[in-house]
């Protein structure tokens, strides 16, 4: 073959092969745009349905009906069942209760913190023990207050701190634009305070409200006790409260407080995550989860915090049912139980036998509220979140700006260790912390339409994730 | 010259023209990459000085607290000289007023619906005389009830409709993503339903307020009358009063329907802009200008509508002023008077003689309530939108998803004639309707955060502009 041959040759087969790859490729960009007009028809008809009919609302009201749901409580109890029946009325298969032990903490009848000055007189503050906390003396304890701005200033002045009463007056960030950033800071004093003061020998540990709200609601939440450390009572007050005891110290240095918490640390309960499935009709074993937690604190409903999300994971399989869309693979709602006070309904989840013949690929859960759902969060590869950027033109016509690396929560986070990718909805969180873990986290703080967006959202990613499973390699 | 020598000479030149371009570009992206780093600085400042302050929510309570401000309203005249007084307080230059003349129309001390019904017994509704409404006979007037779903229907059974109030009973679309399409559609029998009726020889026109909510609380708005058309009186009744009186009207199709509206159309009033600037120290002749309306309904003190967009705006040169950025184009400020009741306002400030040495490059209005933002319309060419897109990232940080074709407002729309390009603030959409023109739109229904995010938008757009210019051509 002469040498021109041989180039006619290649340049010809470099033509075909040129042909070859542009129709694949455009063929691939047909159907890529082929699914894409798909999944947006659908994420239109997720929406009118949704917007229209509203049954995350309606969902949330059942939910906080039975009042606040603390791990133990007699409120938890009914939300178990109450899902539990909602799942079934659904039409939801494999409806089932797991069963998981919760700690058993009661909040005391009464709480007092009562700011004693002969300068400016007797004013009671609004106060709530923080969860888990010991009580105090039956009748009480009274004694001096020092304020610290942190945990050095607190240890510079620790020759003091004998006896007293430990004030953490410390401001969540107000400048931060992600709240759960700022939150995040302040809470480690509600947090670690008990502890870190009764190092120094301190009696109590008041703490001002992790929150960027300016009112008198104290907010509850979790602390931690160490082995050693002598276990004094802590509790929260309002940011109103904290900066008048704080100004009241300026003025009266000597003044004292007068507290009487009678909060009880009872026997653990048995208690359960409840679960019900879309079960798919191909890949049934492979599983979508969509999850958020049945328990709240004891000061509100937890409208937000979780029956949000709670109404979140129940309402979108609600809606893919309502839609008639049968999933590829399953999609299961999970309402954990204890998300609030040590996460044991996720653990046992993850490590029951029931998920022996299971895989989940994708595990979601909503525990940010129910306020406008701005993104998703997804803790993949970057190979999976390049693939799922090819949804987005479907996800931004749902008002769904972003999908990133991030997303995961308490209660599924030990599937991870199985190899499941985690996620999560990703609401504003501008408006998260004025209500959370406070008696303001009630129905009427959720806007109907701003939960079901959130809804909507989810059950657009549950759905596509059944059918496309997750990543480049999965169909 | 041998051919070879040629083509060496052509590649050098090939590789030196190269060299210049890729020298040049990268210049050109490492002074980009130095501008949105600059800017991006200035824009966490914005965010930390105005989240830590929220100036915002400040000027807000001050505009609320004067009460309504429907145009030619003691309110209204109140507004002018507080927001007069608020410009010089916070140092801006050139503040004065500019005369805007607006008609006055106020509504009766009471407003009665009483449904009677030998059926169902009496039961009143909340109502609320439209802007502009004619009042009823002073006794009222009683008479039956002919419900419609649209205009068609309207004329369908127009035989019928001689003396009788007619009742558009047409929900505001759920199922829309954008509340504001929705509600145009269902305005309409506000606005156009008096006229519509009269021209069948009706008596009166009810309308069901334009909401998504589900309560009892009636929108009012605009109206509009025909020359040669009866002028009959229109009012609003509430979305749960719509549900009952249409419910009422299937078990008894008889009742009547007895209602009193004494609303007045008085002689016209001269009113005013308010206007203030950040004088430019380089180019002061070309302006940005934020907007916002002074004037409300007259059912609340119009939190959202659009107390939110002045509160936007004066702050907006506020927080640029309290990072001291002196500008190099002006920044301006301008209350306009009367975009409810006709757009006075910004008709007479386009068209003032003050405006005669002035450049207009870029109007920005916020009238869209004071919720989360979410992105910024401007309504300009494609090289300046693009132009625009490079700026993302600095707009990103500050939780701006995007910046897209569209934009604008009544207030500068006139402007557009000059060439001024025009934009908008634009926060998410769906609580506004809920409370838009009704006895809702307090400052309680305003978040403070949300509603100082969009002051720190503006304020990052409008400091941008005035340095860099809008459009590729411009510096």
């Amino acid at each position: 073959m002469s040498i021109r041959k041989h180039a006619l040759k290649i340049r010809c087969l470099g033509l075909a092969l040129f042909i070859i790859v542009s129709v694949a490729s455009s063929q691939q960009k047909n159907s890529l745009s082929d699914q894409i007009e798909k999944y947006q028809n659908i994420a239109q008809r997720l929406l009118e349905q949704g917007l229209r009919e509203l049954p995350s609302y309606s969902i949330l009201e059942k939910i906080t009906s039975v009042g606040h749901r603390l791990p133990g409580s007699p409120g938890a109890a009914a939300a178990v069942e109450l899902t539990r029946q909602i799942m079934m009325e659904m039409g939801l298969k494999n409806v089932h209760l797991e069963p998981t032990t919760v700690p058993h903490w009661v909040r005391g009848p009464e709480e007092e913190a009562l700011m004693i000055s002969s300068v400016l007189g007797d004013h009671a503050l609004s106060t709530a023990a923080i969860g888990g906390s010991a009580a105090t003396h039956e009748d009480g304890l009274s004694a001096q207050v020092i304020e610290v701005k942190d945990f050095s200033e607190l240890e510079r002045l620790k020759e003091s701190a004998a006896g007293k009463i430990i004030f953490f007056n410390v401001k969540m960030e107000p400048g931060t634009l992600n709240t759960f950033s700022a939150y995040g800071k302040a809470a480690a004093y509600r947090v670690r305070g008990a502890v870190e003061a009764a190092k120094r020998g301190a009696a109590f540990a008041l703490v001002r409200s992790p929150t960027t709200a300016n009112d008198d609601f104290p907010h509850t939440g979790m602390m931690s006790y160490e082995p050693g450390i002598p276990k004094i009572p802590a509790a929260c007050i309002s940011t109103q409260g904290a900066d008048l005891l704080s100004r009241s110290l300026k003025l009266d240095p000597d003044l004292r407080l007068f507290i009487r918490f009678h909060c009880q640390n009872l026997p653990p309960v048995r208690s359960y995550n409840v679960i019900g499935d879309l079960p798919g009709y191909e890949k049934p074993e492979e599983i979508i989860l969509l999850g958020g937690h049945l328990d709240s604190w004891d000061l509100s409903p937890g409208a937000h915090d979780d029956g949000a999300g709670c109404a979140h994971a129940l309402s979108a399989l609600y809606l893919i049912k309502a839609l008639d869309l049968r999933p590829k693979r399953t999609i299961r709602a999970v309402m954990f139980m204890n998300e609030e006070f040590g996460g044991s309904g996720g653990c046992d989840y993850a490590v029951s036998e029931k998920r022996a013949d299971e895989k989940h690929i994708l595990a979601v859960e909503s525990d940010r509220g129910g306020f406008l759902p701005l993104g998703i969060g997804i803790n993949a590869d970057d190979p999976t979140l390049n693939w799922m950027q090819k949804w987005m033109p479907i996800f931004q016509s749902i008002q769904i700006h972003w999908i990133r690396k991030g997303g995961g929560g308490v209660d599924i986070a030990p599937l991870a260790e199985q190899g499941t990718v985690l996620g999560g909805l990703i609401p504003d969180s501008q408006r998260y912390f004025d209500v959370h873990h406070s008696g303001r986290d009630t129905l009427d703080a959720v806007h109907p339409r701003e939960l079901e967006l959130g809804t909507i959202a989810l059950s657009l990613l549950a759905y596509i994730v059944s059918e496309e499973g997750l990543g480049p390699q999965m169909k």
